[in-house]
């Protein structure tokens, strides 16, 4: 069995370094395969675990990715914040694929901690400006009509590093304060109608169950267009980290507004002037005022791979892959640049292509070995073009933490490795 | 804070109670709230956990559900097979909600056990009829054009014990046999390109590494339409249970078709007679001959909620959700009754509606406290309707086990309850 196997193998590596790529396929296998690149990475028996027989159905009730893939996990920086109760950790996009964040591994940042929310316990209570004050169990939230979006959620300080140029970090700290999922729960439209909220009611009043008592204001024209209280992500119920039993989502605007554990909607006709909108979630501007209320995460994109995580592991053909998004629509184009910006190409798009939600995006591309700079611009279907660095300081200063959404610059050494840097 | 708690429990009870719906809020919860079918279940404190802090960020660098969620898990019935490292277990359908299955609840089905295969000593071979024996590595495979698409996989014995008429499992065991995920892989047809299919192949056997050597016999036809080694699920590895690092992709063709841990494509002109195309997989007709070769999975759906184990726990409007695909196209329509096939509703459909993946619909509907017999009927892109079991039978005889597609019947009963019935 070895025998043959090794024959066989012999056989695939002349035909890989023969360069016998077929007509048209442009974009397959040419010349340098990896059998070439790591000639002596080829195994003694390619079937060595088939012999035996292995696990059966019932040891994991709740399946687990596989051991040999234990890096793929969120990370966190310990130095960034004082206690990890009021932290974050940053979902692995280098290494997704598709659009769907597994929800083990979608990025959390909290207050005050994740609070053990008892769901036959749970409450949501709506007071304030409407006809009716109530309050609902989750099983009451099961009856109403049911909503299913995918949505991204992205913190507002999602490469807050890059502002003034710090490029220390790789794709996972730079970029994976952002997650993808399906959520299932309802329209607030729908428990604002059952309610009765009154014609002066402007505001709600978002507030968490957690230890901080996390809250936020929003306008209602956007609790109701299509703000939802969410029980499920990606099929299943929340996850504690998430929200457990329920969240609220507000589609393309900045993470901090998706209150989790959400335990009360307060409908009023101004603003409440939150900790958390006036201390936190500004961004303050050259002439020492701040933006408030910037909720929209405005569009931008981040590749993939390779990144300062991936190296470009051989010459040849090389597939680029990334990630766009827009809390403004749907992405309709991004293009690449491999040489820092003067040329681009348009990448293909992989659907489905939802609005407000994380778009994967491919490029084949050649590496001769050279130094290359890759970059990635996201553009929406309002026409909006994912800014540079310089484009977006031109407006706003280094002062801002939040809302950093310029293109990003990956180079490619000679040895294929990959390092964060900003151009000009 | 109990007191006031209590105080804003008993106005929204007599909220509820009072059926204060607003005109056009037809779905919303009227008359009967949960908080009157279930008046002594109010939480003594709404907030008791807020006083604490909760858990910290690096508890958890890969995630898991809620330990409140520990009943939503895979399940397998001892009795169906000999042993776990050939056996199966189910889906919990009646717990999920949207149209993602979680990795870890995807149902799971083996021959021989689940292989450790290790990722940098994986390889997949092509050989027989094509111009260039190959060797692939994972990483060779990602240097490929790359697809994602969301795909359902259905065991053909899903439901197989209801075609006697067993009627005895609630919607996981019956049902439960299905998963829907994103893929990312590549096409066969790019695989295919690169070894020089040569003319004469009309076939391919494709060879698993588990210790059964599961393989399987797929037309040319099949293989160059839509086809893929997938790498990735739901953005992750493979599961180790589903394939990792690499599995077929079949798109709407029987799970068994599907080979996991895929190790070796050998294309050939004629079909291979695999033991799971030949003894097993095939459908035993009534007059004794067997129908060989039946790929696809026709449009089916499932009431996922009420179900068997998802009773109706109080009266007034409910939501039903179920789930709805075909192997031929996407859906394109649900009908649901209440009363075992008299009258049918169009249920909504949520999107995004892809091609050969799981569907989402849901219908609002009053329960008084009378029985109903709850029926869905899927309607696919080619017009298919699914049948009852009784058309099925007409055609088929009642030897089968595999491609059971029929209409089920959940009839609730006066005390909310529900059973898998049979009508007719």
């Amino acid at each position: 069995m070895g025998d043959k196997n090794k024959k066989s193998l012999d056989i695939s590596r002349r035909s890989l370094i023969g360069g016998a790529a077929v007509a048209g396929a442009a974009a397959t296998l040419k010349g340098a395969g990896a059998a070439e690149s790591n000639p002596d990475n080829l195994p003694p028996n390619i079937s060595e675990w088939t012999p035996y027989l292995g696990d059966g159905v019932d040891a994991n009730p709740y399946g687990m990715p596989s051991e040999h893939e234990s890096h793929v996990i969120r990370r966190n920086v310990e130095w960034l914040t004082a206690s990890t109760e009021s932290s974050v950790n940053f979902t692995p996009l280098h290494e997704l694929e598709g659009i769907v964040t597994p929800n083990g591994l979608c990025f959390e940042r909290h207050h005050g901690g994740v609070p053990d929310v008892i769901p036959a316990d749970y409450r949501l209570m709506i007071n304030g400006l409407v006809d009716r004050e109530l309050i609902f169990t989750i099983d009451d939230l099961k009856r109403f009509p049911q909503v299913n979006k995918f949505y991204f959620l992205e913190c507002a300080a999602n490469g807050g590093m890059e502002w003034r140029g710090s490029q220390l970090n790789g794709c996972q700290f730079t970029f994976g304060m952002v997650h993808n999922v399906q959520y299932t729960g309802v329209h607030l439209s729908d428990i604002c109608r059952e309610a009765g909220v009154k014609p002066e009611a402007k505001w709600v009043l978002a507030e968490g169950g957690d230890s901080a008592g996390m809250n936020r204001s929003i306008p209602m024209e956007k609790i109701l267009d299509d703000c939802m209280i969410a029980f499920a992500m990606n099929g299943e119920a929340l996850r504690p980290e998430q929200g457990y039993p329920a969240r609220l989502v507000v589609p393309g605007w900045e993470g901090n507004m998706w209150v989790k554990w959400i335990r009360r909607l307060e409908f009023g006709d101004m603003p409440y002037m939150a900790r958390e909108e006036t201390s936190k979630y500004t961004d303050l501007m050259e002439d020492g005022k701040a933006r408030m209320f910037t909720w929209v995460m405005d569009a931008k994109s981040v590749v993939t791979s390779p990144c300062p995580e991936k190296s470009v592991i051989s010459k040849g053909t090389q597939l680029l892959r990334g990630l766009a998004w827009s809390g403004r629509g749907k992405i309709t184009r991004v293009d690449v640049s491999l040489d820092g910006g003067k040329n681009w190409k348009t990448a293909e798009l992989h659907g489905p292509i939802l609005d407000k939600s994380l778009t994967r995006f491919t490029l084949p591309f050649e590496w001769n070995g050279d130094e290359m700079l890759i970059q990635s611009r996201a553009i929406d279907e309002t026409g909006y073009v994912q800014p540079t660095i310089q484009q977006l300081q031109a407006e706003r200063g280094v002062n801002s933490i939040y809302h950093n959404n310029s293109i990003a610059t990956w180079m490619v050494n000679k040895d294929g490795s990959v390092d964060n840097v900003r151009l000009g």
